[in-house]
């Protein structure tokens, strides 16, 4: 089961130097320079880095160290080392550098990465940002942050090229060559139309191998994936996945071009949206890893509040058959090796179940199929897993009866268990709730009810 | 804690018909037609989708109607269909088709995902199917399946282009126009020296932008992220994420430009990693959506097993202190309260970390920040938990000692987990293993038997 492979290279890339990034080493020089408040020796070593680097660099300083670094550098800053911070500690930094300072990094960024940024900062700074930037990138930003959060409005850049469609490759050659004003990364050209809605797209690989004299038109790929700007992120990024896209068009109400979304912020929504369902089946709301102690408290104890009455639901089970424990204590010794199988059953199930969904190789079309195959694999392993439980059972107690209705309550339980983990996940999302939310925290507490109670009830009318 | 906008969307846009896409209609007539035997009207059905969609029908339909449907569309198959396909589907249809009818759809792949197709059949299939191809192609093939799995050489496309280090934009462009064997999508054009090594990089969108005159060296990126054949896929997906790159060289232990590596072959490798990581979590192996029954029986047991002996800790603990639950059921009633919280909240920590350890925010430098942390967050909500546990269990059983023991059990657990929560992921990533196998499956039980341990003793030494 353990695959220790995959980690094993990764260490030993580490070790002979091939991984990039930022160095240990580095990191102690820096924390030593700033601590002996040498800051330009400090912002000499963070210079050289890559933004990605220096992003982590600031993410592993002091919440106080950050500021100081990012002034010590100045103009030496990379505005896009904020694209690639957490954004809790992007926020607090901004807030620590004051608008004007912050204003002055924005108006480098990109205008999806600046979206980001102000969409995240309270609505007085948010204003005291934007009011500090020259107008027309203002415009442009409150533009942007106007659409819903999540959605492809938000995603996208406003920087794309975009072409007539009865234009050649000379003419758009040209043109791209007269241009100063072009954004420094695309991978296609648009073609709109008169209205200046998109009838197309012209991958550069197909644009550098044509002749001057051939239309645009004719190189325009077979289909075009316009996304409207209110899609929400998780979609886009389906269709990106989906059609291995590597740009977008987004699109107005009307069909005009706004912007475009490349693979590049999409890899970024692929990476959260999987988080997502990572950190709810684990009772966790959000990534809290730069978050206060008292912030992650906050935001983990309402799981744990849910966890606890849904416990008491067993707890309930357990006191109604209190007169059979009290009889014969190996019932109580008993419980948890029950609570633990069924849980574990029901959250394998549960862990495939919310990643098909996911990744939408689990639809309503073929759930039937996926609840019977789950049921049958709960009996293969329930009659497995029994066979354990009954002999342990006999070794540990030396009674056959309690071995036989311990046996018995397991296949009971994990059948159960796999039930419970199709059906819930699967009932959540029919009623437009996220299953991952049908985490360990519901479901494992409501399938141990079930198996204290077949075990329980077994027994005391068997057994006692 | 819930969240259902997302969803909502989702099935607003599916709602709509905005989600792109097989529809249930079109599955429902494709199955239809082929039950009825009407091959061609399948076909003429399938041939419209994109291979995407066209892989999601298939995945859709039984094991037996694939190889037919596939078939019936003959040369209208897309080739690339294959690659969009679950590996467990993808490789039963293979062998359904048999060797001939494979190696012509696997003539018709590019490098990466021939080789990927290669590599999941077994060898007397994989050899029947190479021997089948034109010898040209073989040859790419099988050099590419030398590479170790998982590695970067698996992953690149054998299909670049690589230029002179001295030619000029107007030389390039001439060279692409005139040659018909280049790839269909490419976004970089490398450099290279006399020793076919890159040196630098010029992104396609340079390359338009400039006059004949200009030097390609001069256009070349900053960085060049060269990744030897022998990466890992990980520390791949890695470096395009941390670098936001669309394509990096892939060299030779010589430094010789062997293939490259594009964003859409990375975006199935963040999946994968993702998915690794959750379903590790819920202790799963791999995803099974598509195995059959027994297959995903057998894979998913050992984990049961496992929780079955770990679990066995908490039952000897019971066990051990049996006399004091004959005296006090109420002690076996409140038991699994303090699992269930002990577990949520180890749980909670370890996804956090496993996390945090996969995205590398959580390195060696900042966890014993970390530790201190979540001991911080573990003895905050266990207080605020604890203060519940006390008037839930006063209320429920009218005693007051009983009350205070548990609730310190509460507390004690609870900061315990977060302690294990942090401390086993980093201890298995220290000493080479997947941090993500420290699942509910061994992290859950151990604090379980610790709860327990706490519980039953305090209320042993001062109740009874």
């Amino acid at each position: 089961m353990s695959e220790p492979s995959a980690t094993d290279r990764r260490a030993r890339e580490r070790a002979t130097g091939r991984a990039p990034g930022l160095s240990d080493a580095l990191l102690a020089e820096v924390v030593d320079a700033l601590a002996a408040d040498a800051l330009d020796l400090a912002a000499g070593l963070a210079a050289v880095l890559h933004p990605a680097d220096l992003a982590d660099l600031l993410e592993q300083l002091d919440a106080a160290d950050r500021p100081r670094l990012v002034r010590a550098l100045g103009e030496q800053f990379p505005a896009d080392t904020l694209g690639y911070l957490d954004s809790e500690v992007r926020t607090r930094l901004v807030e620590d550098l004051g608008p004007e300072a912050a204003a002055r990094i924005v108006a480098r960024l990109e205008t999806d990465d600046a979206v980001e940024l102000l969409s995240d900062l309270d609505p007085a700074l948010q204003r005291a940002i934007l009011q500090a930037l020259p107008l027309s990138e203002r415009a442009f930003l409150e533009q942007g942050l106007a659409f819903p959060e999540y959605s492809a409005g938000r995603l996208m850049a406003r920087e794309f090229v975009a072409l007539p469609d009865y234009w050649t490759v000379g003419q758009a050659l040209d043109f791209l060559r007269a241009h100063d004003d072009l954004p420094d990364d695309f991978y296609e050209i648009f073609i709109v139309d008169v209205r200046f809605r998109p009838v197309g797209a012209v991958p550069l690989s197909r644009v550098v191998r044509s002749r001057r004299e051939v239309p645009l038109r004719s190189l325009s790929m077979k289909e075009l994936h316009t996304i409207p700007a209110d899609t929400d992120q998780e979609q886009v990024a389906f269709l990106f996945k989906q059609y291995g896209l590597v740009s977008a068009p987004v699109v107005s109400p009307e069909g005009r071009l706004l912007g475009t979304i490349t693979v590049d912020d999409v890899v970024d929504v692929i990476d959260e949206e999987a988080e997502d369902d990572l950190l709810k089946l684990g009772g966790v709301a959000e990534t809290d890893v730069f978050a206060s102690p008292l912030e992650t408290a906050r935001r983990r104890v309402p799981w744990l509040l849910v966890s606890m009455v849904s416990a008491t639901l067993g707890a309930t089970v357990i006191d109604a058959f209190g007169a059979s424990i009290e009889q014969l204590v190996a019932l109580a010794v008993l419980m948890p090796i029950s609570a633990a199988l069924g849980g574990n059953a029901g959250v394998q199930t549960l862990a495939v179940v919310v990643r098909g969904l996911a990744v939408k190789e689990l639809t309503r079309a073929n759930a039937p199929k996926m609840l019977l195959k789950e049921l049958a694999v709960g009996a293969l392993n329930g009659t497995a897993i029994m066979t354990v439980a009954f002999a342990m059972t006999l070794v540990w107690f030396g009674m056959l009866d309690l071995a036989i209705v311990f046996a018995a309550s397991i296949l009971v339980t994990i059948t159960v268990a796999a039930l419970i983990g199709v059906t819930v996940p699967l009932l959540l999302e029919r009623f437009g709730f996220d299953p991952a939310i049908a985490s360990s925290v519901f479901v494992t507490p409501t399938i141990d009810a079930i198996g204290f109670f077949t075990f329980l009830s077994l027994a005391t009318f068997w057994l006692l």
